[in-house]
């Protein structure tokens, strides 16, 4: 059991900033990617459709034989995750949500949190919610930010332009008196994490900007010894699954993974 | 047959630019405009994958009996034209190049044509081509701006990011010496004529702008009565078909086509 592999799901590229973490937290394991690149992205869609997107990508990858379930995907995590349990219930799943809203408590102070995500993640709640779960004095300050995502696919990730979309998203959060702006800053989206230099710029050196990644990978680790089914020995490896677009896949994924894809790494699949 | 409907195709909302001249150019006909919200955008996925997707929506029209089927996707048009004419034997199908291509030949003085669309639509080559096939001594320039279509999602249509962003993907085509520049600039996706502002600050008043979406128009008039099947009496109409998200249909689409939306009208069907 402990040789399965670890199944990592996402809309598209931006999850590989959590496979990046996963593979530093747990180098032995063998992990099955799978970014949904025909359909992509999830930010602008129904909750029921990425419900259903998600299921499907979870179905597929249990049909790999994996050994636990990582839906890197803040929008399907935020809307999907009840679906998805049900629909393999013989297989662990963790979502980047909770983790996420566990780090930015602990990151603040003042209990205001700021969160941007996708259009789907702020409607569904699901950040606000985890938040107020972990910490029942916080008060929740969420703002979609889908622009991010286009400039983070494009590699756009300095300059004026990036600035000038940092400052639209966060004045209006950061911008006002002492005392009444958050103190911490949830990347709620995989893609934001490409756009810290021009998000600090704007918030300023005082606040605590959290993602996801890095906790949930020690979440999961957490979870696999508690099992005791986590790999302890020989390498590790990746397999890249993605329903459309090879080329792209590796292109822009480079800049997420933070290492060189080659295409002919990445199987195509139907879902 | 002339009371039948006119079928109108596009990925998302961005086909409702093309409706909009459509009612203009045709008021008595009845429309079925289909977006397959779900799956948008194509503009960065493969060709295989994006003509797969057309040839459903295309026999989904079918089904409901339409006499004539434009493609008001660029993407679609480019990639996806003779799978779709195969896909529906029956019925004449006409994309939005050919007209695009035609008109900017006509406003062209010196054949130098520069061409701004999505990622699929410039790789696939098709405005090129039926560029030159229109106009053998044109040059081509072509480059893809993905960034504007996330800015017209959002209703970004004016100011500061606008403005970089279309200085951003114009400045190396047009910020050239006098003789060295295109005179004329194709918006190669449906949506790009809502940033028709910024784009014009860019290019200068010298520049001759075309989008597809009235010459696609007159054409459609054209070819519906070379064959006797125009509707010529009666109140015109449209139906709204889309695979996901009624009320972002209703919000975004409004500025597409010119007018509100009542989500109520716009009815979901899987593809």
């Amino acid at each position: 059991m402990s040789d399965a592999p670890i199944g990592v799901f996402d809309s598209g590229v931006g999850g590989l900033t959590v496979l990046r973490e996963l593979l530093a937290a747990l180098p032995c394991e063998r992990f099955v990617y799978l970014g949904d690149t025909a359909r992509l992205p999830y930010g602008t869609k129904s909750a029921e459709t990425v419900a259903r997107y998600a299921c499907q990508a979870a179905t597929a990858l249990v049909g790999r034989g994996v050994k636990y379930l990582v839906v890197a995907c803040n929008t399907a995590s935020s809307v999907g995750l009840p679906a998805i349990r049900e629909r393999v219930p013989g297989v662990p799943v963790i979502g980047v949500i909770e983790p996420g809203a566990q780090a930015a408590c602990a990151a603040s102070r003042s209990g205001h949190i700021a969160v941007i995500a996708t259009e789907g993640t702020v409607r569904g709640g699901a950040y606000q919610q985890a938040i107020l779960r972990c910490r029942r004095d916080a008060r929740v300050s969420a703002r979609a930010a889908p622009l991010f995502v286009a400039l983070a696919e494009e590699g756009m990730c300095d300059g004026t332009i990036a600035r000038e979309v940092a400052r639209h998203y966060l004045e209006p959060l950061f911008g006002r008196p002492a005392g009444e702006t958050p103190d911490t800053l949830v990347l709620g989206c995989t893609h934001f994490p490409l756009l810290a230099g021009p998000i600090r710029a704007v918030v300023g050196s005082d606040v605590a900007i959290v993602d996801s990644a890095a906790t949930t990978a020690r979440a999961v680790r957490e979870a696999l010894r508690a099992a005791g089914i986590e790999r302890r020995s020989g390498n590790g490896s990746v397999t890249f699954l993605a329903t459309d677009g090879r080329e792209r896949f590796a292109r822009v994924g480079g800049h997420f993974l933070g290492r060189d894809i080659d295409p002919r790494e990445v199987e195509l699949i139907d879902l």
